[in-house]
């Protein structure tokens, strides 16, 4: 076939120039049953015309629920082409993250059997072979890797688009893989770092000790006679705007702030602080807005994905460095970093995310790290995951991986939210967490627009009266004091005074939310 | 004083013989309120005549509830100690893990504040000041550090006992150094390993990759100025002995023993398995033991506390070489142990319980991790510490250390404990962990004595099912299933049917028992 000149001229390997092909040829490469790995990590970087012809295969020929896949990619893919496949019935098994409507709705109706897992530690699980063992062929393989790149290198290597993910391990393990050169967006080439860990009993420290430190190479290396196919792709990447910050996120944001700003007094943090990580979606972008505007210097990021937020934080002149795997811009963002790209990529390093969610490294930095949860109850544990217990959101994500190894874990969620017959109907702090990803071992600060909790050190009883009365909305404050007294009173009657829960009662506000439309109970009795 | 001839020849260091005194010297450098750090780890390596002197003082003065300390220990002391401090009130807080009666006792009854947190994360988070945030003074201190030693080197260095723990980070913050120098069991100089990790931004890679390396000092280098007493102690260790693996403990060994050669078989472990961490506890070391006998060869060991079972281990020709903080014997053990330093002493070293637990270490050799729950779910969240959700039993340890970054993470549990009134009035598989220290993030293997459910790389519903059949008492399999029935139907109507659970019901099994007796339920209605 003809090759266009803007894809012949990001190929630089010749001998795989005769795979070049259009997207609906790689069909056949596709049987019902596959593992099939997809690049991409927070809906950038991910493939698009591939799934899209395969999707259009299934329709066209009334395959629905007759080619479904093992789906496999880093965390969530490009929203729109993951939920085509969803909507042909095309995922039997998801892993380990998603943001994609249809897919969802999917894991929750029960088509779709998702599980979710820490970032750092899934690729590496799946290298293991633990996401294979159940092949009818029992062999430790990837059918195929629909990986997108930006550029392939003379030597063989693959230039990824805005995110690494797991492109490094799902490349290594894959039977076939198929590259989707990118030209819509320019080549990245220069903006990534490779490395490998490799395996157990033969691994050696990851030498990292600074942000900005580049221990790899700049593309993924790959064996080129894996490649059974190339197609162009001229399809940028599909995000969605962020939401500005409301009065909420902006004063989660500000009590935040506060509180490093004392850190940095008592001596406990440098002026500089430490390698900030901060999640996805709103609170964490007005954080991130948040502390452009706080007058700190030299700070650094080491964390999971960069958003809208961060070029205004490098454009404040206060952060120098940022270390991630993923750079997932709205549109307008997107054209703002390509165009300001001579500066910015020379302060951004994308690696793997068995690299930037790695314990070993957020450890030694000794990270900040902060995220949002669903709900955290009033000893500290905290649900990432899964509203009333059962109905999955997107995943776990790099939360634990975070959370657990950071210097500081920091969890921010507004007190309250609404539900649909009550503006304050939910609490974000509860008796017991529905749903357990951060344990009480984990969390050092909790944090609302009301105020933050510093957990440090306390006992379970001290950290229940410093969360209600510190972050809770002031509807609930009455309502969980009480559960606190009855508790207190229960166990101490029973000597178990340690962590007092009156367990017939822990998910009573939850009980009260399905049966009543609101958490604001009426009586504990 | 007079200095016995015993005494003197463990002080190399001539410049603090003047520091020796007797026990009852040292009460005056102890007021209300101060921070008192102990060496010990696992009730070895902790002091004994200090303590016991403060408290002859307490008690001879009716200075009950009017000398209390905040009490930082690396983990467990000497139980009989303790439980001196304890039942004079002298207790105010305490950290990070206890086994002591009359310390638990005053956890559960309200008299003492407790809080548990991963071993590993304790010691750093002590240095960072994180335990000292609310002395009124501001200062990152603890004001007086006891330390077990059986030898004090020429250099400044001290010989820790038979356990490291927390004793060089304690040391470090110490204002007041009091050494216990034990005659009663011979110096330990050439057991130990200490290494000073650093703090961020400061921290380098730890350069150990495998379980025999060397790379720090003999001893725990000090400020000798800091030093205010030595004190003799002739108290050896005392320690309960460990029971003899009965039917259950044996079957699930057996059935572990089962699965580790399953994986040697399917390539994804090397015929020497890799490093062993095995948790405390008569399951623990009936697992030990039946590795003991498998004729697996070239066998090592990562772990945190070394108990009986590791020397017949040593004997049996299977183990090379083991790693940890502690060794917790017998008496008769340690008489063993000593008879054959020569030979052992080579095929072990003790660390610093920041090192042991090291989530760097853990995760790069690839360790294979076991440990005793309080309960497992049905969806893999295991409860670690406390019964009911409330009653804490020792502290979470390193559970959480090992269980989160092994590359094997493997619970194991009797299927059911009798209650006060039914033999088999609790199951150890519950629908939902009354209490959560282990998310289903972090395990990847569940073992009874009825069987082991491999729940790697499966969805929620898939592996409430396999725990429940391979896991569960035959009692309370239908119990269980028909829970899971009724979720998922539940679930299915609304939507929710990622994790399948009924809230309101999910702790009924527990509800029951506390009403009852028995979680052996009547009916889900």
């Amino acid at each position: 076939m003809t090759i266009s000149s803007k894809l012949a001229s990001r190929i630089r390997l010749p001998s795989i120039m005769s795979k070049v092909m259009p997207a609906e040829a790689t069909v056949p490469f596709f049987k019902n049953g596959d593992y099939v790995g997809w690049s991409g990590f927070t809906a950038v970087g991910s493939p698009k015309v591939v799934p899209k012809a395969i999707a259009k295969h299934v329709r066209d020929n009334n395959l629905q629920g007759q080619m479904r896949f093992e789906l496999y990619v880093g965390a969530s893919a490009t929203a729109p082409i993951e939920d085509e496949w969803a909507e042909l019935d095309m995922i039997h098994r998801r892993s380990p993250h998603q943001v994609a409507r249809q897919v969802n709705k999917n894991i929750n109706n029960g088509k779709t059997l998702f599980f979710d897992k820490h970032l750092s530690m899934w690729s590496q699980d799946l290298s293991y072979g633990f996401y294979t063992l159940n092949r009818p062929d029992g062999r430790n393989v990837i059918d195929t890797a629909i990986i997108e790149a930006t550029a392939i290198t003379e030597d063989g290597q693959l230039i990824p688009g805005a995110s690494v993910g797991a492109s490094p391990e799902l490349m290594e393990m894959a039977d076939k893989i198929i590259i989707e050169v990118n030209t819509a967006i320019p080549s990245l080439e220069g903006l990534h770092d490779i490395y490998d860990i490799g395996l157990p009993p033969h691994r050696k420290p990851i030498p990292i000790t600074s942000v900005e430190q580049r221990i790899g190479t700049v593309g993924i290396p790959f064996d080129p006679s894996k490649v059974v196919a190339i197609v162009e792709s001229t399809v940028p990447d599909i995000t969605g705007s962020v939401a500005e910050p409301d009065a909420v996120s902006k004063g989660i944001a500000s009590n935040l702030i506060e509180f490093l700003h004392h850190e940095v007094k008592h001596g406990r943090l440098p002026e500089n602080l430490l390698p900030l990580q901060s999640g996805i979606g709103n609170i964490a972008n007005a954080v991130i807005a948040g502390l452009s505007d706080a007058n700190f210097k030299d700070l650094t990021v080491w964390t999971e994905v960069l958003q809208d937020s961060f070029l205004d934080f490098f454009d404040s002149g206060s952060l120098d460095f940022a270390s991630a795997t993923s750079i997932r811009l709205s549109d307008e963002c997107f054209e703002r970093f390509f165009k300001g790209w001579d500066d910015y990529h020379k302060k951004i390093i994308l690696r793997s995310q068995q690299m930037s969610n790695n314990p070993e490294i957020i450890r030694r930095l000794g990270c900040i790290a902060m995220n949002t949860p669903v709900e955290v109850d009033i000893y500290a544990h905290a649900n990432s995951t899964n509203v009333m217990g059962s109905r999955m959101l997107n995943g776990l994500g790099g939360s634990g991986d975070f959370l657990r190894n950071s210097k500081y874990s920091i969890m921010h969620t507004p007190s309250y939210r609404p539900s649909k017959t009550d503006p304050y109907g939910i609490s974000c702090i509860v008796p017991f967490s529905s749903h357990i990803d951060q344990t009480e071992h984990d969390l050092d600060v909790v944090v609302t627009e009301q105020g933050l909790a510093d957990v440090r050190g306390l006992a379970p009883r001290e950290r229940s009266r410093k969360i209600i009365d510190n972050c809770a909305h002031p509807e609930y404050r009455p309502i969980l004091h009480e559960y606190v007294d009855r508790a207190e009173s229960y166990c101490q009657k029973r000597g178990m005074l340690h962590e007092p829960h009156i367990i017939r009662d822990a998910f009573k506000m939850h009980v009260n939310l399905e049966d009543n439309g609101t958490m604001r109970l009426k009586s504990w009795d």
